[in-house]
């Protein structure tokens, strides 16, 4: 049985205190957080105990670490626990700085323990399903990979001033699926991107609106598409053209219920947002990393895997300011 | 080229007037109704001269008659033209009488001139796609069939009151559809059936809802629902299930636009009625006719398969009646 | 927080385990069953105690039991707890004696303690958005009901020996599916049915495959189709067809990816059978029960609604068996 | 009655002939093609006489001229007849050179006479429902569009290298699309193409796989992938993303089968190429040019509609042989 320390009591962090408990080879024993009656609640819910994020690191009967807290702590945080001796599972992104997760790695690879990111929807029973079908060879070999990724609502201002942008704060989650999908990271970032969602974003000096193209150095080629507002739900689908078929992970919708009437036939909406559409994928993401602990198998997202992501993210960022191409070596 | 003469100018018969003209095989020659200024005017639409029903019955250079007259003088027409050395494509029903159909075969079988009854949906693609995968075993053996049939609106009270009742008048496609995808005639019928859509329908003595279960010698079952109100639009619908599977012919839609808004996610209405949904079918039916009578390929829908759809229609009208199940052969 | 003994540790009743210990407002204090160390085995997990099934009763702690145990049983049970004063949710169907279960019913009514029946799925979120928007009135009045109803592959055959038929033990879901969307029992039940997929299950005495049709004092019909064998997974369809549109409440896929090849479109199947499509249905059935005894809702399933069910099962038992329909009253 | 002169008689031609003869206000009188007997065929066909395309265009009675014929010619071709007072619907592309379509544009602009150029796609019945949805407000305000298109196989060899490579032949379609449903150019275009379907292309000197980013004055952004090889068929999408929903138009399929097996649920392929899935959208273009001459309405799509796509596919090729961005302003 692992022991856990809970690092950050935020939103997303109780939804891992819940995979942690949930899993029958995990517990969940200490819980910190910058404002320690956070920490207290969420601890208190699970019968863990509230401790202060120092405490979690020295004690040597933890395990390993999920790392939930502001990303400007992240990189610090990995590094403390590795070099405490401890397994981590730290959210997205790894850094908004690609030179410090740069220095993260390069820091806590020495230590030899395991490192993984929190790239939640390479769990998503779709998407897995969609890449198993692709290894199976169902559609022969892989073209040109198209993800479309649209948020309901923009978040907060005061959250997009802190988030590093779009590439960084959304559309990561993107790049780091078009490199599950695709085995490996493109050569080269084209984006486009502007604000027209609105003009408070903009202001913010931020985008709600893109498009990349990322060139792979065989050919192929993918294109995501991000929107900061899709009124009608979180809209999450991925479809990739092979050689021998198209395969298509389409949204997940509220129920199954369908209305005919003189107005159409209307179906339910795409389940609203990422708690709703992801929970499983959370779940699934912590077993595997328990997995990987236990019975030694591999860490499916790595700290490097992160720092690819946090990469083209860097690319992508700087292409939309210049409208250049960015080449991925040169970031 | 066959020559063709068309009895009766109505709605349906300018449906058969396009598919006679446009086929490479056949010419309309002549038209005839009960009012000559409407033969006159389909007529000069096509090129063909209006003429009465015994004038193109006595003109032999004529090869085929298509009968698209009012349902009571189909059996008259069809042993005219037979025994006048016609082949004959009729209109469904054959008769509202079973027993003046029964005499109806009896009396233009000797004749040995093919005759094809008009029952269009099984030349319609969809279902003819569903009896193919059928008949090339890919769910394996027969055993439920389910057919739904919804009319967009009733027919008019008028309509309701010399049609012979929902059985005869509209059921009846979904009798021959049943036995078309069973490939038999069932052995009993029992019929449920009310008046709920418009107390008008009652009042001429018809019912407009109706559920009719037919069984079959081997225990295989067959389940058809009708109404007379889909306010959504013609709803055609069939599916069975096999010991290896389910085939579902679908709805045919106005168009493949889908809308997601904060409503929901809505797709395009079926198509609205019969002419739409069944045009492709009406002119493939009148290849299969032809196409019998050049190539000797077997008249797809017999004199014998109109009777049996009919008998099954007086079977459940008995059976709502009486409340109780009626066996086919005592019809 | 309420005190809750399980009576039965068979499969479903881990199910219901899971919902009890997972409610915050209800906790699992007791398990028995007829084999001792099953009790033991799922008590354990639980962290509860295994205790007989009279020391459960007898137990003036307990609030609330859970009747999981052999059909058999029920009635006994039901009445034993209710006479000691505690709340039930025991599983359907009540009984396979329509009589007991109305003697069961008059035995345990005047204890005034609520009695619900796990029609598990009245709580299936498709089901139930789908009741709410005909309660909407967003299809105006209802007029015809279909329930397509497929077992994946049919049970042991000693299981069918002794699960009072196909009508009782598989159908009566669909029975009391009726009775929720048209919000009363029918006055007349006409069942159609035969051994077609297993003939070891007609050499048991029972059907696989059976149409029922329900006809409703206000001329309302409703039909539910059975069959013991799909395939392709675990068909649960209900739609609505009422006068100003029509409902449907669609399978459950196992995922949503479409794979696109010379070969065809292709999705996922249906969930494959009941503990995956209906284990939110649990957890929500267990949630109205708790949330009745706790905030004085109503009893959304009552012992009364298992007797209407039981009371159509056996109505549709013996139709299938003289081919004549059977009035509810009559049975 | 307008009368038309055909010039060319290859497989495109035919489609055309077939839509000038069923329309009711316009007769084809003549065909000419570079093979006089396919000219002859073609006329004989639909009753019209062959000639040669300067009896055609000299003939005072004949009042338009359909250019079907390579599309070197086309510009001549279009300047010729309108200099001769003939209006003109033009196959696509006006011409593989930009500034031969901008001098044919000169010269014929002065004549007076219309001309159209047929990017069929606009009158498809499902792009044209969407379309009207959004010209309707049914999602506010357009933000993001994106169009697959994939053919079904690659043309042949030699087609490819004279048809003016990918974006010049293909993706002009989509170009159009683009602009149609955008109502408006881009300022500027970003391709990135490769050769991955096959060598030979490569060989041949053009791409067979390509993603092309367009920018709008106001923020909007459209992005268009193209695949010459999609082995299940035609596939043809477009979804729009506006401010208040989502437009779809998703493929039209071979039939509305649905088989569920063992390997899951099935449906049919797209319809497989552009004669099957744009046959109506070819009458309705012919429609929609005899409206124009014959009640005023406007020319759809005109010559200059058909210069702005040629110059995204010339501004495309620019950017996929560069990797740098291209304004259209510069082409």
């Amino acid at each position: 049985m692992l022991k856990i320390g809970l690092l950050g009591a935020g939103r997303i962090a109780g939804v891992h205190a819940t995979a942690i408990s949930a899993h029958a080879g995990s517990t969940l024993v200490a819980v910190s957080d910058y404002f320690p009656e956070n920490a207290q609640k969420l601890a208190a819910e699970y019968g863990a105990e509230a401790r202060t994020t120092d405490e979690i690191i020295a004690d040597p009967s933890i395990d390993a670490v999920l790392i939930a807290t502001s990303t400007d702590t992240h990189s610090d945080l990995i590094e403390a626990a590795t070099a405490a001796g401890k397994a981590v599972l730290c959210e997205k992104p790894v850094d908004l700085s690609l030179e410090r997760a740069r220095t993260c790695l390069a820091n806590s690879a020495p230590t030899g323990q395991p490192v993984m990111i929190g790239f939640n929807r390479r769990f998503d029973p779709n998407f897995g399903a969609m890449k198993a079908a692709l290894d199976a060879g169902e559609i022969g070999k892989a073209e040109l990979l198209s993800i479309t990724s649209f948020d309901p609502a923009p978040p907060p201002i005061a959250y997009v001033k802190v988030s590093g942008g779009l590439f960084r704060d959304m559309m990561i989650h993107d790049f780091d699926m078009a490199n599950f999908m695709m085995d490996e990271a493109p050569v080269s970032v084209m984006a486009t991107a502007s604000c027209i969602v609105d003009p408070e974003i903009g202001a913010a000096g931020d985008v709600d609106t893109a498009v990349v193209t990322l060139t792979y150095a065989d050919g192929r080629i993918a294109v995501i598409s991000n929107s900061r507002r899709a009124v009608y739900g979180y809209d999450q689908r991925v479809e990739l053209l092979g050689s021998e078929g198209l395969l298509q992970a389409q949204n997940m919708l509220e129920n199954t219920v369908v209305k005919s009437t003189t107005n159409g036939v209307t179906g339910a909406k795409p389940t609203y947002f990422f708690l709703e559409r992801y929970m499983p994928a959370y779940a699934a993401e912590w077993g595997a990393f328990v997995d990987a602990l236990t019975n030694g198998a591999d860490i499916p997202v790595t700290l490097s895997d992160g720092i690819d992501a946090l990469a083209m993210a860097e690319a992508a960022t700087q292409s939309a300011q210049t409208g250049m191409p960015v080449k991925l070596g040169d970031v």
